[in-house]
Formats: structure tokens, sequence, C-alpha cells
């Protein structure tokens, strides 16, 4: 259904050094491609900056890890347009691919072509003080504004394209993606939205007495939060940077430029399945004490 | 920013035998538009099937009375793509675009072609026992498949394109459009949807050890519901129809071919401060006992 | 811990003449307690009117079968303070004591009197039309005020000792007890609460814009709601009884001089252990298209 | 209903320093006790720690403020056993008899004995480490564990009187007590308790895939909670203290030997009263931009 995909010709097979067995499965993804099939194929750390200054040479991005390894490699391959395909050396695996020993018929597939790319929406979220630029991030799950260390709410403005929504009191709030939509957002009581919407979705944490339904954005909707605390208040992009947000600030989120592109052989019906295998997963199973 | 529409020519005015004051108004409405700008304007009642079969020859219809006439007048015109200007008579009033107050600069504006057009998406919802149609209707809410007058749960095994989403355990699934979003499904515990969105939203009610969470589907999706059940279940099309379920019944929705047609003159971003109006509404304040 | 009970002397073992398997079972019982222990046994089925009249010469009554059996038993035994030993015959079997296997060294404690008893607060529900009684029952786990099979809400005005608490604008009004907190409360969102409690918990199903939170009620507390609806409306005393609820119509609802008594060899912890088992069970796993 | 009490004879009123009016009114309400029934009445800063020596030798702590100062008050007095009568002065005032205007009538009726004591449970909280106590607080709302400045859940394995109940992955979980459960455990989607019961909450904030309902606990149940983080965790005793909690510390919770004791004129019917009017507030009227 999908149209056949150029084969890719430079590879580069990322490994993380704290993933057990993903050096070694590198080496072989590297061999195989190398030797067998005569590609460019380099492996490099995930952490390597070096390396990701090679990203836009390449044709494709390999990742071995988990579903923060996929969300990282969404987020430094997105500007460059480079797919990335997924090997799941982690727990979950919701964002990858292929298991390790799906691996040799996943490869073949890919590298005859027979693939399509997933595009998954990232937001652009700016951080502003006053009139200034505190930061600015690419997010591919999603922003979080909300309470520090202290427990105790904060107050959260929220504008839609300029007019006011509502006030959020609340321990935060969840700006997400539709690929956030089951990360932090469905821990916070929201809907499941699929990969290929274009939409935010807002969603607050421990909503007090405040609005306390999930809403999904009409598509290109900018969203601005003002931040009204008296107490230490972060923002959070990705579950991966937190910086300090003060009262007053303001934090704008919008459509990014970008967007992550993830490398598929399955139909495209695989979210529904995967999505139901990881709702029965109790994650008490693997507790160890 | 919208672009200029073409003013109406033929205009019919329904009015609701039972809304009071309604028939007054239509006919205040006929008199404005026909002496004061010559054009073809009539009133008719909502429940006349003789006059269901002019709305084809008008340009636009106006509606008096509250969301359930939006609902209708959106259902009858949809086929005939004729826009529906709703004024509210009603309590709430979520889908009406004016108050009867603001009826003459509402009015001025629509003649001059100052409006825009929100297209609605609908549902295509057929019942089917064995190989054969039982009924087929289109839905501008939603359907819902659940238990009839024994609280007890029924058993609905959901399909999206074909393959296995999950069976629910539960009072019944509702499959909603955006519109819908607002109705049944928010009382479920569902997302607010944008008008725009042309998605299908799934949701429970009162799902027992079974899926709980909202899905938002893939545009273009087909749902098909198996029902499984020993006692009395029912299909509910816009809570207006209800159909009796047997065990082993398939319901099917995809998007319709139709679409409901409300004419604006607030900006788009009305919905969100309709919205909120909406989410501050004490119903139990007009109680009557 | 508990105290050493009194070993019984007369038992009646209960099957259920559609549970298959129950009657040889029923058999094998009474067979080991009449013969190996000289005891007063019989067996008779639960659908039997003449053996339910033998209840309050008993000292114990066995009942094989599910939780749906077992709420029969309690409701049946309250009145003469019989207690109830259930043998789970059923799916999930969360209010029986033990499975078949465990049976022998279950049974051979409960007569070397090495059990305990726990009772199970259970409501007396009065269903008034005007100034007559309509109807009155004994439930165990829950009555339900809702709609009918009109997929419509129903207003429910609702007092607790004589004040309005509110008026639940909702698909229905759960009235519970703790042991129905896992049952359809469970469902409508509501919380677990423990057996021993005394207190009554509402919480509605589907609300519509008006109180969506569990209330659990100060023990002793009598509840009255009134029915306020247009369409057809039921009363469900344990999903076993339906009756037609007329607009205007009341429902009073106040603890049960009665109380199920269940026998448990097991620690009370085994509610939370069992509560856990239950939680983590996916109804859909047994699905039979 | 309720027996009259005995006059309070010696009595203390706290202001607060920064809550304006407090300091004036603490004045006028000594004066009145003081000059026209002849009593020994002091007022005092709720910030003082010499007064807060002084309520032991009290009969009554008359408290000027809002719910914040109610919880302050009634940790203090719970170890004295002297009952505080609230004013509100505040913005919610859902713990506090009255308002300013009611004082006159309330205070004439406190003063003929003509009011009944409510006692409202607490919970001891000991924070160990290894084999140390680390810290133990009284609370009269709510133990929280859970996540620090950074967003990441923070896994709590949870034991009830020495038996596992589940491990949560989750933002946090809130211990509370019956009182605690129209605060944060209410923004968290918890039930409401009546006053009077003397059980514990036990209720997840943003729960990830992990035990997501609320459970009551038998009364007198111990709570002992395991903590596994890898990232910044916190204890937060009623929203005041906030402890660093390390990975692998351990908090017990189980009733105070305390209880807070809450002078009441009304009858226990205003709790219902109080609550759906505070269900009904809107934070965000008073947002102030």
């Amino acid at each position: 259904m999908a149209p056949r995909q150029p084969p890719p010709q430079h590879v580069m097979v990322f490994y993380h050094p704290k993933v057990e067995g993903s050096f070694t499965l590198a080496g072989e993804i590297v061999d195989r491609l190398a030797r067998a099939r005569g590609m460019a194929a380099v492996k490099a750390s995930i952490e390597e900056a070096a390396a990701r200054e090679q990203i836009s040479a390449q044709d494709m991005i390999v990742v071995l890890g988990g579903d923060g390894s996929m969300l990282r490699a969404g987020r430094l391959t997105a500007p460059h347009r480079v797919p990335v395909l997924g090997v799941n050396l982690g727990r979950l695996g919701f964002l990858t691919e292929a298991q390790v020993s799906e691996l040799p018929e996943v490869l073949s597939r890919v590298l005859d072509g027979d693939y399509w790319i997933e595009e998954r929406m990232m937001l652009h979220v700016e951080h502003r003080r006053a009139e200034q630029l505190v930061g600015a991030y690419e997010v591919l799950n999603e922003a979080v504004l909300g309470r520090g260390a202290l427990a105790r709410p904060v107050r959260l403005t929220t504008l839609i394209d300029g007019d006011e929504l509502t006030t959020y009191v609340a321990d935060g709030l969840i700006v997400a993606t539709p690929t956030g939509s089951t990360a932090y957002a469905l821990a916070a009581g929201g809907p499941i939205l699929p990969p290929t919407l274009k939409n935010i979705l807002l969603i607050a944490i421990a909503p007090h007495l405040s609005m306390d339904r999930a809403v999904v954005l009409a598509q290109g909707a900018a969203v601005e939060v003002i931040v009204h605390t008296s107490h230490q208040a972060i923002l959070s992009a990705d579950g991966q940077v937190e910086m300090l947000l003060l009262d007053g600030d303001r934090v704008h989120v919008h459509n990014s430029d970008y967007a992550a592109r993830f490398v598929r052989v399955r139909p495209p019906a695989y979210f529904y399945a995967s999505l139901m295998a990881r709702m029965a997963q109790n994650p008490t199973a693997d507790k160890n004490r």
C-alpha cells in the first residue's frame, strides 16, 4: 500500500554505552550491511557529539535501545529529515519497530525499500521571561509545566491563539503530541491519539477544582501558558531537560517545523496492537526490591 | 479571514411546535427577510415532512431551538449541503450561533455574506444481523451500543479496519464525532475534540476491568463492533433512535459522505469560549422538583 | 487471632442446576460430612424454594458457584444469621473462600472451628410512589437507579438524612455497600472500600456536568433519591431485580437490619491480595466469539 | 441532639500577622469575651512560639484565618485535646465554622455550651532510612510521597499491615485522612470521605499503568511505603514540610494517637452542604494576572 522507499546507502548504527549488548549488536549490524551489501555503514555511541554531526550525511539511522533512545534519536534526526529504525533492547519498546530476533528479516525488507516512513509531529517550546527568550526546545512527547519539589499546585493561565482558555490550578499541565499521548499524558488520564494526528493535547495533572478534561486543539493552534506561582516551578521538555520557571514566566508551544521519521515495516494497524499489549502490561511485575 | 460567502436568497425558517415563542419568532424573521430584503423566505415546522422536502431548494436554513434542534437540522440538511443558522431558544445552545437578542445583527451580517461555514463530520452507522442490513443511520453526535433496561454489562468486541482492538465489557461503547465529544462522550470521561477534526472517538461507559481510556482513531478508520449479550442491548443513534441489538449483531461505523454545515459569524475561537462556559454550567440549578 | 467458632453440625450444600459439576461436587461434600463425620448434611438446588425454607435450621451453608451465587446465598441467609462458605466454581470468585482443590483442607479447618465470620453490611431499599410502598429489597452489592433502554440521562435529586446533597444528571446513580465497591461501582470509577466498613457509597454513572466524585456517607446515613425523568427509568437491586421507576418515584436506602455472613479461613489481609489479582484480570481473555 | 458542652473559661484567639484584619478582629473578640463575660481571653500570633506553649492551659482556641490556619491550629492543639473554633478570613473556609458576620451569634452559642466537638482523625508518619528514624510528623490532611523537581515517576512499593498491596509507578502516592479527602486527594480523583471516618485513604497521582483506584483501608491498618527512585523524591506532610527521600527509604503511616477537635454549632449535615458549595467553586474566578 505504502509506496516503495529508496533503499538506504549510508547508515549509522547508534548503540548506547550503558545498554548491555548494544555495542556488540551494533557491530554485527554494521558487518552485515558493510560486508554483505557493500554499504557505507558505521557504528557510534549516541552519546558522541562527533557522531551526531554525521547524521545529516546518512540515509537512515538504526537505534539500539528502548523508547528513551527513540525519543532522543527522533529529536536528533528530525532537523535533517533522516529516518530512524528502532531495534528494541529496552523494556517497553512502544516506539521501536523490531525485536532483535526479527532483525534479519526487517533489515532485509528495509534494504529492499519495502518499508514506509511514519512522520511524528513535534512541538516547538519557547520559555520566555519578560521580553527575553530563556530557552527553546523541540519535543517529541510533551512539555510539562508544573510544581517543583513542593507538593503544592501552581496556577497556569492558558491561552489558545491569544484567547484565554482557562486557568489550571494543578500539579502541572501537559502539552503533548500524539506520540506523547501514550506517555505522561496517559498517566494523567488522557486519551490515546493516533500517531498521524497533528494536533496538540492539553491535560492537567491533579487539577484542583479546575478544568479536568483533556482538550485536543485544532491543528495549527498556538498555546501560551502564563505561570503564577509563589514556590518552585519547572518546565520539563520530554522529561529530559528541566528548567526553573519563575512567577510570570510564559511558555509558548506550537507545532515544530520538524517531524521525527520512524521506519516501519509493519502496517499502520501495528499501533493499536502495540497499544493494547502495552495497556495490559503490569509494570509492577519487574519491580526489584 | 474566512472568504466571503454568497448571501442567501432562499431561506426556510424552522420553528418547533413545542418550543414556546418559536412560531412567532419564525414569523418575524420571515417578515424581515421577505419585506425588508425582498427575499424568498418561508417558515415551517421542523416536524412537517412536506417542509423537509423543500430543504434542497434553500440556500440556508434558520433553526429556532436548542442543541437538539441543531442536531436534527444538521442531519436533515447534510445530504443537500444546505447550511444551518441556529438561533438559541433552548437552555444550553452550544451548537447554535446566535441568541435571540443578537439576531438583527447576525442576520444582517449573514445577508451581507459576512459569515463562514463550519463543516462538522458525521458518521455512517450500519446495523447488521448475519448477512442482513437491519438499519443505517447518519449521526452527528454519536452511536451508542449498550445495555438495555437491565443494569448489566454487555461485551463488545471492537475492530479497527478489520483488526481487533479490544473487547469492552461495559454498560456501553460510544462511537462519537468531534461534535459528540462534548455530549455523551464527555459524561463518560472523554476528551474534548475540536469541531474541525475528522476522527472518530471511542469511549466506554462504566468499563468493567476492561479498556477504560478514550481512543481517537486515525482519520478514515472504520469501526466494527460485535455484540455479545445474553440480555437486552440497544443501538442508539444521536440519542434519537433506539434499536434492539441481538447477540451476534454487528455495527459498522465510518465517516459519512455527508457533513453538517453550520453558519458562523463568530471567529473559530468561539468554540473554546463556549466550551468553558458550558463546563462551568451547573445543570442542577434549574431542577424542578 | 480470631476467636474459635462453633463447629457446624447441620450443613446444607447448595448447588446450581446450571453450573456444571456443582451437583456432583455437592454429593461428594455431603458424603464426606455425613459419612466421615456423622453430620446432618443435605444437598439442595439453590433454585428450590423448599430448600430455602430449611436455611434457618442450618449451622452453615456451603455454596458451590461464583460471586453471583454468593450474593444470592448472602441475601437468603442474612435474616437467619447463617454463615455461608463459598466454593468457587465460577470465573472470578472474589467473594468465595475456597477453590475446589483447597476444599478438603478448608472443610477440615471449618469442622474444627478454625474459621472466622466476616460480616458484610447490606442495604434496605424501599421504592415508593406517592404514599405507597411499591417494593422493598435487601441488597448486598448495590441499588442502581438509572436510565432504562433509552440512552438518555435521568435527573436524580439526592438527599442525605433529609438534606439535599445534589441532583445527579447521569445514566444512573449507584448506592453501594463496601461489598459492592468492587462490583458496578468500580466500573463507574469508585474507590475500593474494606469489607468491614458500614458506610454507604454513592457514585454516578456517566454524570453529565454534575457531581462526578464518589461520596462515602457517614455511618448510619439514610439516602433518599427522587426520580425526574420523561422516559423509561429503572431500579435495579443487586443486578437481579429490575423495577420500572416513574417520574416522581422515590427510593429510600439505609443500612439493613441484616448482614451477610461469610465463612473465612484466610486472614483478613486476603482481601487486598484478592483485590490486586482481580484488578490485574483481563476479562477480554475469555471472550467467546 | 449533641450533648451540651462545658462553656469555655480560658480562650486564646490566634491571628495571623499576614492575614489582613485578623489582628483587629482578634482584639474585638478578646474584648467581647473579657469585658462582657469576664473571661480569661488573650490574643496571640499563630507564629509566636511562646503563645503556642500556652495552648494546654486553654479551654478553647479561636483561629482567625482560612483552611491553612485550621490545619495548623488542629495539629498544634491535638496533643492537648483543646478544641478549635475557626472563623473564616480566607477564601475557601471549608474547615472553619463561622463567617465573620456570624461571629456574634456563634460566640454566644459557644459560650452557652451549645456546641459540639468534631474529632478529626490524624496520621502519624515516620520516615525511616535503614534502621534510623529520619523524622516523624502528625498530619491532618495527608502525607505525600512523590517525585521532586524532575517530572519522572517514582516507584512506591506499598504494604498494608506487612503484606504487599502493589507497587505504584506514579508522580506520587497520597496517604490521606478523611479530612484530606477533600484536599489534594480530591484533585487526584479520590472519593469524599465523611469527617467521622477513621480510615486511611490511598490514591496515586498520575499512575503510569499501575493501580489507579482509590483504596480505603480497614480501620487501624498500618501502611508502609518503600521508595524506589534514581532521582529526587520528596515526602510532604500536610503540604507544609518537605523532606528529601532517598532510594530505599521507608515511610510508615498509621492512625495518630491525637485527633484534631473542631468546634461546631451547625448540625453534622453541614459537611455535605459545604462540600457541594466547594465543588461548585471555580478557582479561576479570582485569578490575578
